[in-house]
């Protein structure tokens, strides 16, 4: 079975009682569009792998209330804002399958209904009465939205080099992640070298994921990702395989990523061009070894916590990630 | 002196506070588009009024900690973030005089940034170590976001009622006074009466304020505002003057109002015949009531504190903030 359905499986309990308060809070008495919004994408059968982080962290140190639910529900309501506002940003069409919602209703809509979401975030992780849980998840909303800031910025500059990826991607996916197991150990009560240990393995484990996710839009399939090979070239993104093979160009490379990143002027068999230079450089092997380096670090540190079930799923799902590209 | 000078004058010195506090949270190390369009905004010379707000209640309930200058800091980020995405929402083009942040950089500076502001206040927030102001700052963003949403359903729908213009504004500009007033009062560790005289005060000089201000979008002069009289209409804005009249419609006026606010369908003096009918129902002398009702209100919360110099400078604000129609 693969980590995420056993994980799913072990905590369907915990996860049942996150989906009803998700429900609940995502209901507006006077304006309806938030819930039909909120709803089109919560219901798209996205794979809660956030709030499941939460659970998991928060049972296997032991914890036996239930504000871990709350948390759970918090950190979907931010991923799910994000989202909206992302296909603002990117200007999407399609997300989890299905139309997005910018495209469905309108930008406004999905401005306001994300930022209805953060708000109820807000009030979720207020009503656990952790300080030390409303730091560390204000801290990743800060860094989530510095990234996708630095990320728009940092498009089409081919001076983007692996450092600032880092940050994009921390901001993009990691943060979230570190945050989500960071706060599962928090609200246990955990040691905090325990606490350390589950923020590692979040931190590691979504720069992983990640750095597959850019490794597959130069050469996975559009049914494993969902999406279709190149989009980020197509959007002049700066992610790690460009980065690495910008980083080894030559003369006359160095002038063809000028002219389809930096100028944006791309013509029928660019893509495959650049996959080519990709492959004369190891990039896509380059980056493999990096996410197996971030995904060896992630299970390192969930193995020092105190032997669980859970954990072990956890340390399964840290290979499971970048089984992808393996 | 007009009262807003006189608040500032009064609090100068932690307003020098709030300012630097300001300008040293709006940096981002990594992302310089971050300060670019925060300073475009914050140092367009806005009026400062919430933090000034959040100041004065604390000073004048005896507050002699500093935690108050984070407050206000943090309203004036909330604000800010939300004056970002309403003119992506509403595709404004001018705001304080200036090319509004979505028209020099584009939509997606104008989310993202307002998502970084909005995290950032949220930090701030957290400092102070108060659950009591994190759960009214949570409350006030749900209530804005609400308020929001409601306004873009709300809008070209002659069913909208002023119970529902209430909440609209209540969103829109009197959950932020009020959470304004409150926090000062909380920080304060004000008597429970007089934080909540605070709230009210805030919450009904909001209100005044957002009447006051739809009022002149039918009758006040681009000079008072800042922006040209009809903007509500031909946004087709279901305000309080144009519900007023909607209201009281005759036959022949409902399909006016159908045609030119439903349908959108608006012609060469429309706009002089919609102000024609409102002066026919006597709609903003009705509207003028009301603003002097919530006004009043606002008076007795407020001289229900103890006496103080700023209490009675925040009085006087309140008969300002309706002069302007009076």
């Amino acid at each position: 079975m693969a980590p995420q359905d056993a994980l799913s499986d072990a905590l369907s309990a915990d996860m049942a009682a996150v989906n009803a308060l998700i429900r609940a809070r995502m209901a507006s008495e006077h304006a309806p569009r938030i819930p039909e919004v909120t709803a089109h994408l919560v219901e798209a059968g996205g794979k809660r792998l956030r709030p499941l982080l939460t659970l998991a962290a928060a049972r296997m140190l032991g914890y036996g209330g239930q504000d871990h639910v709350k948390l759970a529900a918090t950190v979907e309501f931010i991923h799910t804002a994000t989202l909206l506002h992302d296909d603002v940003v990117d200007e999407s069409q399609r997300r989890r399958g299905r139309p997005t919602a910018n495209l469905l209703w309108d930008n406004k809509s999905s401005v306001l209904v994300g930022d209805y979401l953060f708000a109820r975030s807000f009030q979720l992780m207020v009503e656990t009465g952790s300080l030390r849980v409303l730091d560390i998840l204000a801290n990743a909303s800060a860094t989530i939205a510095e990234g996708e800031v630095l990320q728009l910025t940092a498009a089409q500059d081919l001076k983007t080099d692996e450092a600032i990826y880092l940050q994009v991607i921390r901001g993009k996916t990691a943060a979230l992640f570190a945050a989500a197991t960071e706060v599962g150990g928090v609200i246990a009560g955990a040691d905090e070298r325990h606490v350390t240990a589950l923020r590692d393995y979040g931190d590691a484990l979504g720069i992983a994921f990640q750095i597959v996710d850019d490794m597959l839009d130069y050469g996975g399939s559009a049914t494993v990702i969902g999406k279709n090979t190149g989009d980020d070239f197509r959007e002049r993104k700066l992610t790690l395989p460009l980065i690495k093979a910008v980083a080894r160009a030559t003369a006359e490379e160095r002038s063809f990523w000028t002219r389809v990143i930096e100028k944006g002027d791309q013509q029928e068999g660019d893509l495959a061009q650049a996959m080519a230079i990709l492959a004369r450089h190891d990039a896509i092997s380059a980056c493999r070894l990096d996410a197996l380096g971030w995904a060896a670090k992630a299970k390192a540190a969930v193995n020092s916590l105190p032997e669980h079930p859970l954990r072990d799923i956890l340390s399964r799902l840290a290979d499971f990630v970048v089984s992808r590209v393996a």
